[in-house]
């Protein structure tokens, strides 16, 4: 945070905040270069593919994407694994077809469907890579029919792990779980893919039009890139996605593996499908109080534990940036609480 | 930019950073009710109004202005005074039909035209209140037939001066110039225009979808609106809107006076048009060279004053945040290049 500091008093020794800086100055073209040439250094980012930086979150993706790739005849398949995707969905239906190829909706999303029904004409399969509230990831990607390409939201593991860019057509993330703070959305799109939907676009919600401009089509959130570049620093540090996903497994079998352990608690989520970000659990024995629980962690200084009002119980958010003393305090917290009933 | 620091680092003596807290947190909550409060406050904004606080800047409410509240068989009227009028308008035809009720155009956006041929049955007539390229500013509204109301785009100008809201069916503004970072857009709406067009708008655009969630639908660029929050802090400590257009008057008229007496300047801008935020100037002379003064300028550290490519010369963006000083040095600056030559 002293970069950020800096960057807001003095960005690098230009005597000027970077908040007063246009984002057609050297300093802030050069940090968008840099931001986008770090983030294609540690995923591995080929050729063939454009990095954009964008405003409005994966919500406002979730309409971009059919808006820019499918025509209004044409069908895209979905697979519908909670919130996040069902949204995804709704907005889709506004600009073509949608296809569910699978949905665990009527299993609460407890697992990843792995039995899909795809459309043999659908131009892409849409997937949401980890599911926040019910505490799902993909472990291994569906494969998809034809030409179809797969489309994914990855705003809650983008950065947690590698991951073969060269298997999707575009993926789309909100920078505030993994990557940043909330204001910027990360784009990855294979070239060939934009201009490909027929329709009139509005010039901002158009592709095409960040990818000639190198997202410097009107005023972009330069303080946001600045961060996002840190915490790529940040990752480069630690050594790359891959020693991040290191860390990431080893933190998150921990908290499974005390759930599994602890007499008082249980996991709903199939374990093939279980998210190494979001970590849902739930008394596993009845009269049992919820919120004595949240208290007894809160007097221990851990907070944001409440589930989701749609799963209930607990739910642990273990991004890249927690740490695993964090995980530690959690798992005392839990160990002390058995022994207290 | 102390308050910038701390907030990074520990805001509110919460001891957590406020790039890491949830935008559902009571903190970050309180955060957007206050600066909708401050803003309501400094801005006299009635009862009638929504405030909102977007991404994508003006470049997104270009479209989203009509796709809302323009049918496809209904006509606006826009005046076009430059190259961000001109984009609104190319915009606005996406949705309905434009009117382009008065234009500069011919005479390079020089002025603001006063005699409009507005349609009878528009809908609203759509203003650029300050033109940042071409240095023209209105001081007066136009007058708008019938039941149309005012849509304005007041990124440059906005609490640089008092102004009626009542006289506005919608204003919005990137924040960059005068209310903090980039990263989040203004909209203040008319209660009554919340969902007038009958289109199927997708629920990221849909102004009735962030009315219902308090600008909260999805995660906000939190940090930006701490940010302009601050800075409507600092707008009321100089004593608000009033205090600050007295400020503009007295900064802009110590340069257009500059201008008017030194032998080797002239502004290009009819004199009553002239804005308070954006002043252009060129040689009024042959045979001098632009970047010979622009160096001279460069030299006493005064930077950023080279003309858009399409009005050449020179331009002093003195927004609220630009110092007296800072004039004074450029006007120094002026009176010893005029004395070298």
């Amino acid at each position: 945070m002293v970069a950020v500091k800096d960057a807001a008093m003095d960005y690098n020794n230009t005597g000027i905040s970077l908040l007063a800086m246009s984002h057609r100055s050297k300093p802030v073209m050069e940090l968008f270069d840099e931001t986008t040439d770090r983030l294609c250094s540690l995923l591995g980012i080929p050729d063939g593919y454009k990095v954009l930086w964008l405003q409005g979150g994966a919500s406002l993706q979730f309409s971009m994407v059919p808006m820019n790739i499918l025509n209004e005849h044409e069908t895209a398949d979905y697979i519908d694994t909670g919130a996040w995707s069902s949204k995804a969905i709704k907005e889709a239906r506004n600009f073509g077809s949608v296809n569910i190829a699978g949905s665990s909706k009527n299993d609460n999303y407890t697992f990843i469907p792995k039995y899909l029904e795809q459309n043999a004409e659908s131009v892409y399969l849409h997937i949401t890579t980890n599911n926040t509230i019910y505490g799902t990831q993909y472990h291994v990607l569906p494969e998809v029919n034809n030409n179809g390409f797969l489309v994914a939201d990855m705003s809650s593991d983008i950065l947690s792990m590698p991951i073969d860019i060269s298997d999707f057509g575009l993926i789309y993330a909100g920078a505030q779980k993994n990557m940043g703070p909330a204001g910027v959305t990360l784009v990855i799109i294979r070239k060939d893919l934009v201009g490909r939907a027929e329709r009139q676009i509005p010039t901002m919600l158009d592709y095409a039009t960040h990818v000639s401009k190198g997202s410097m089509f009107n005023t972009p959130p330069v303080f946001a890139v600045f961060m996002v570049n840190e915490t790529l620093k940040w990752v480069e540090s630690i050594g790359g996605v891959s020693a991040m996903a290191e860390k990431n497994r080893i933190k998150a079998k921990k908290l499974y593996d005390e759930i599994e352990r602890n007499s008082l608690f249980t996991c709903p989520v199939n374990p093939d499908d279980r998210s190494l970000m979001n970590v849902p659990f739930v008394f596993d024995r009845d009269g049992l109080d919820d919120n004595d629980f949240l208290s007894h962690c809160s007097e221990r200084n851990i907070v944001s534990l409440k589930g989701h009002r749609s799963v209930g119980g607990f739910r642990a958010s273990i991004y890249n940036a927690m740490p695993e003393k964090g995980l530690d305090a959690l798992i005392s917290a839990m160990q002390t609480y058995e022994q207290d009933q």
